[in-house]
């Protein structure tokens, strides 16, 4: 892919300005944590697994500037740091998950020094980055095996390298089959307001050399109508313990056409953005966004500014509309709350479980 | 609503050109037939009633520069003027419709000169915009009653003022309820790629002052999912014998998710859209419009220029995602086959069965 999101450069946040794209492909330097701040809120950074690494780096730009040895007050500040980076965007867990993985850092080295504090911080957010990559990598070869030679599959807004490290979710799954030489189209979904699906989806899978055609939000059902679409994938911003996806908005609306049209849906997405304290999709906090958003298009306002605006920014599919979540520990398939225990628990804690073939 | 979205005015057809609203009110003079054929090939003049009239107005412009007395010779004229219109856009029945009475003119008058054809031609094609002014209010009528107090209605595109002659057949129904004292509530898709719904249907509903929020396309969904929608209200632009329903893409969308969350969806056109002709949706001709329309909007590019495109301007709800459809002599419940032919035999044949009730 040749794509890098975002990585951390000579002690600074180096990422796309993915506002820019696709007319440009320009860079924001971010050298401390309230310019993170505001290039994650922004969007110029987004995509779940890429804000659970923008949020680690987030943390390391936050304390650079604290000096002294008083630990106590460097864990304090750390906790500082990630509630201020938590208040950025409310529903991708991956954002969480990594800011607890920082803190829990501290937790684990209850007698380091502020100094090797810092260096282990450090190394915990290089291996999220690396993760990230890894685990990309593998759900595409896991997801791959679905896709079928000549299919023609639907996604909306942006799962790919964009919303990660550089790979992927759902169109890195893509990008592996590609890569095994099968043959196959892509419909993208534009992704009102935002436009993720035409700006970043077409510019990203067109550098691939992929078959890409864009629609309109309002088109997916027609075509499935005409039996055009073969799969949907989509990635996934917080998935529940028993598999409720919140994702970006539109994406429900397609699991339900698909169920209609009997179309497989899949979500593809890596463990960091599974919530398992939460039972269901209920408990997910959905953010609303500016109605500037909505009245507009590209900065150019269509509709006369007096109207009301209702701006959700994602939705939850049920369960019960998905046909299995490609991780990078394998496809979860349905019923997904006793599957998504046994898959995450028999990878974090090995024991007599372990040589046990998962159901996939 | 003090809207006059077209109208025969000295000689000419003045109509507002919609492509400039929310921001300018301004008006078209179409002095000729070409000029008119660009209005509607460009969208200035839309929505399948006003289109019967447009079409009609058409041939008025068309015959001005006929001189002589050569019946034959201008009845050949007539045939090509219509002809030529019937290239402007090929879904809205309406338009067909009305070339068809024009022309039938002749036919019904073989004795007449060339000065009283011209003559009676302008009769018709008032009598046309007349019925459309009855007409709209009649099924305003009709179908106010099924919206309850407190409703939360949804509709997609323009389906108001703007695409009749003043009044609207789905937003004419709203018109009526509110004339009746009923409070409701409307949410508007904004119905890419031309966002008729955010620019024409906010538009002409604020200026009626109805409780009414923008979304995007693809929030109707989680609105629904939420319990926020009690029905749904759509225009048609052509209606097969079985019940099948042309309209702005996005309505099958619409009707599919309506279904799943139980809710009820509404078609809301006159006699003039129906087309007997053809026994389901399947023959209908869907315009596939300019892929610039998807590239961007209003002129501004967004997505790269070298993706495939496919701009489908509308889609087909299969009559069983219907549950009723309002037209001016009544309510047309399913089965749709038998009685939509039975609505419109009764009518317009009136004989035994003119005492019968009509089963709504």
């Amino acid at each position: 892919m040749s794509i890098q999101t975002i990585h951390w450069s000579n002690g600074h946040v180096k990422l796309i300005d993915q506002t820019r794209l696709p007319h440009k492909l320009e860079y924001i330097h971010c050298r401390d944590v309230k310019r993170l701040w505001q290039a994650i809120r922004r969007l110029s950074v987004r995509g779940a697994p890429a804000l659970g690494v923008a949020a680690a780096f987030g943390v390391l730009l936050g304390i650079k500037s604290f000096s002294g040895n008083d630990r106590k007050r460097f864990s304090k500040h750390v906790d500082q740091i990630s509630d201020y980076i938590a208040t950025s965007r409310p529903t991708a867990v991956n954002l969480f998950n990594a800011l607890t993985r920082m803190k829990q850092v501290i937790c684990r080295h209850p007698a380091a020094s502020v100094a090797r504090l810092k260096n282990l911080l450090k190394k915990e957010a290089l291996a999220i980055y690396e993760e990230d990559r890894r685990v990309c990598r593998r759900m595409g070869d896991h997801g791959a095996a679905i896709i079928k030679n000549g299919a023609s599959l639907l996604t909306v807004c942006n799962a790919g390298a964009l919303a990660t490290v550089d790979y992927g979710t759902a169109l890195g799954v893509m990008y592996s089959a590609k890569e095994q030489g099968k043959k196959f189209q892509v419909y993208a979904c534009e992704t009102r307001p935002l436009l993720q699906g035409a700006r970043l989806t077409v510019w990203e899978l067109l550098r691939s050399g992929i078959d890409t055609t864009l629609i309109c939000d309002n088109m997916a059902a027609t075509l499935m109508k005409q039996g055009k679409i073969d799969a949907v994938f989509t990635g996934a911003d917080r998935i529940a313990a028993n598999g409720d996806t919140a994702n970006k908005i539109g994406t429900y609306m397609l699991a339900v056409l698909a169920r209609h049209h009997r179309i497989p849906f899949y979500v593809v997405a890596p463990e960091s953005t599974f919530d398992l304290s939460i039972a269901g999709g209920k408990q997910i906090p959905i953010e609303e966004r500016s109605r500037e958003e909505v009245l507009g298009f590209g900065g150019h306002p269509t509709a006369p500014r007096q109207v009301k605006v209702y701006n959700p920014a994602f939705d939850v599919t049920d369960n019960a509309l998905i046909t299995a979540i490609v991780t990078e520990k394998g496809i979860i398939r349905p019923p997904f709350g006793r599957n998504i225990k046994r898959i995450f628990k028999r990878i974090n804690h090995p024991g007599p479980e372990e040589s046990e073939r998962f159901p996939d």
